[in-house]
């Protein structure tokens, strides 16, 4: 009863939070030159809209999947959740900063790419201690067996290092950094968890 | 089990993008001229909003008389889902940019209707993915028997064809182009599947 | 289960609608004079944020316990509910062009108040058609006594002539065009259906 | 199951008002000096954000703690819970008006406090008249000791005290206001209830 509620919130916050992503998608209009071109101008709005809608997308089925095995819900756990939507609810204001700067290159571009990524960092260490949370003996329906939790236990630092990564490449390539994010977000939608 | 939280997390990016069509119904204000006359001046907006809510309404309803029929959830639905998705959050923008350029007549008002139409596309043919995913024997509750799938299959092939005559269209006649997504809309309230 | 979701998606659009009327609330800001003085001038707004959201909140109840009675749902159902959120998706629309419009008197203030109780009527009218559809053998849990639908017709009948009444006042005194909105407001609110 | 509705519906105003808040992270973009200088120039909103978004954390996983235990569900519980909501809408805009002008000092900045920490002390009153509401016979799933009655009641009263504290705070000192309301915020985190 109490995770459908849980699931309930998450899914409000993170449908709404996704369709927010698209309130970034503003062109100048009309009187500013040929749409094609504004079109063409707006690249980085579309390309940090697909990687974002994409990440979110992702987020949303392996949390679902997480819930699924869950047999209690209590306190700590509801604080790790909105832990991790506050990250959530951050990414439309992420992804605008840094379409927005992008395309300027230099010092701004960088640390706007970088708080992108700090952002999908405290999302992924959020959900790594919600995971890490289940893992505790009597919270899941069934029992992991001790091979998976360490199966389980290298995705969760391996997801974060390609963040920390990410983080990292944001400070010397942008450009870069937001493939290694696309990368991610393309990995987890055909990885079979 | 999974079938519900599926149905949750896209009826709330339908409801989510449903709604935010209205933020784009904003006139002058104020200062600007009667307001009768700023009301005739922002007629595209007003069939934009029109035309854009009945057809994620109508996308709503198939969608929902789908996943009624669907017993098993895989990575594969979930994913083809998240592409429908993606189509239907840029629903708002589409239907700003090509409101904004109804009026403007021109290349840019044919790119703008195109735009519109492509976005429809794009939904038409996630959708469509979803409805020949379902077709596949054990993934829903009812087998369906062969004439009923190729029933479904040419009603597939009627949809994604009108679409992709309103992506030409939309390169010749504008209007006309918004006439057909129209009449697709109002079409698909009233057919009785 | 139809039912499940046809509440599910309705209650998400009017979440959404309900909370997008406070994107109305908007003051100048800092260098547009004291704060208190921006309170007292953005007053019409505060006032229709008020009427619209407890408006919005009784069509909610409303909806609920009719859902509630209903024991099947066809495409008929389905399109009357997706014409009732058509209105309520533009109530944070209708409010904010009321409010901006209220304190400037003349035609315009007219025009708004009377937009404003339009998308109240046109709200009204769809619910009424959703519980006339509700009224034919069969549709609920529960038949309907012949008496019970006298009431029923007659509350309907009521609610609509005063959102009727409230149109045509809006083109005389727009003050108690409003006034009259708000009192239903509260008259629904209290009272036991 | 008219617990269910009411869950949903709450669920979704309170995920959309939580979401809504990071659309106050706005920076002035590009060619508005380094984006470093935007973000510390932007503290207040940034800090207020983090503030809002974990009091609706809160009163979510307080309000969804109530629902648990209630056993019935009348139109006086159903009116508590839409003016709970009414304030919960509010949040986003006082917490935008509260950040614009944290900053700026004098007046206005004690009057935009005290604006937020009423929005608070509202949303605080409408859920104690709803807990209050719990409290008589017969309307929870088990009947709640003598002694845990007082315990509750004494709870109710400290969180108001509380918050009217913060309002009158808001009038000698904002940030001393804005402190009190985000050790509220820390502390009902970390209390187990």
């Amino acid at each position: 009863m109490d995770r459908v509620r849980l699931e309930a919130f998450s899914d409000g916050v993170m449908a709404v939070a996704i369709t927010l992503l698209a309130l970034n998608l503003v062109l100048p209009g009309p009187g500013h030159g040929a749409l094609l071109e504004q079109l063409k101008h707006s690249w980085p709005f579309f390309m940090a809209y697909l990687v974002s809608f994409f990440t979110i997308g992702n987020i949303w089925v392996n949390h679902h999947a997480l819930i699924r095995t869950v047999a209690v819900v209590d306190r700590t756990l509801l604080f790790l959740n909105l832990l991790l939507l506050f990250f959530v609810v951050a990414i439309p204001f992420a992804t605008a900063t840094m379409a927005e700067y992008l395309g300027t290159g230099g010092t701004d571009s960088k640390v706007a790419m970088a708080i992108y990524a700090l952002v999908f960092l405290g999302m992924g260490l959020s959900f790594s201690g919600m995971v890490e949370w289940t893992l505790h003996e009597g919270r899941r329906h069934q029992e992991v067996p001790k091979e998976a939790i360490r199966v389980i236990r290298w995705r969760i630092f391996f997801g974060t290092s390609v963040y920390i990564l990410a983080v990292v490449m944001a400070l010397i390539s942008p450009p870069i950094a937001l493939a290694i994010i696309g990368l991610i977000a393309v990995y987890y939608v055909f990885e079979h968890a």
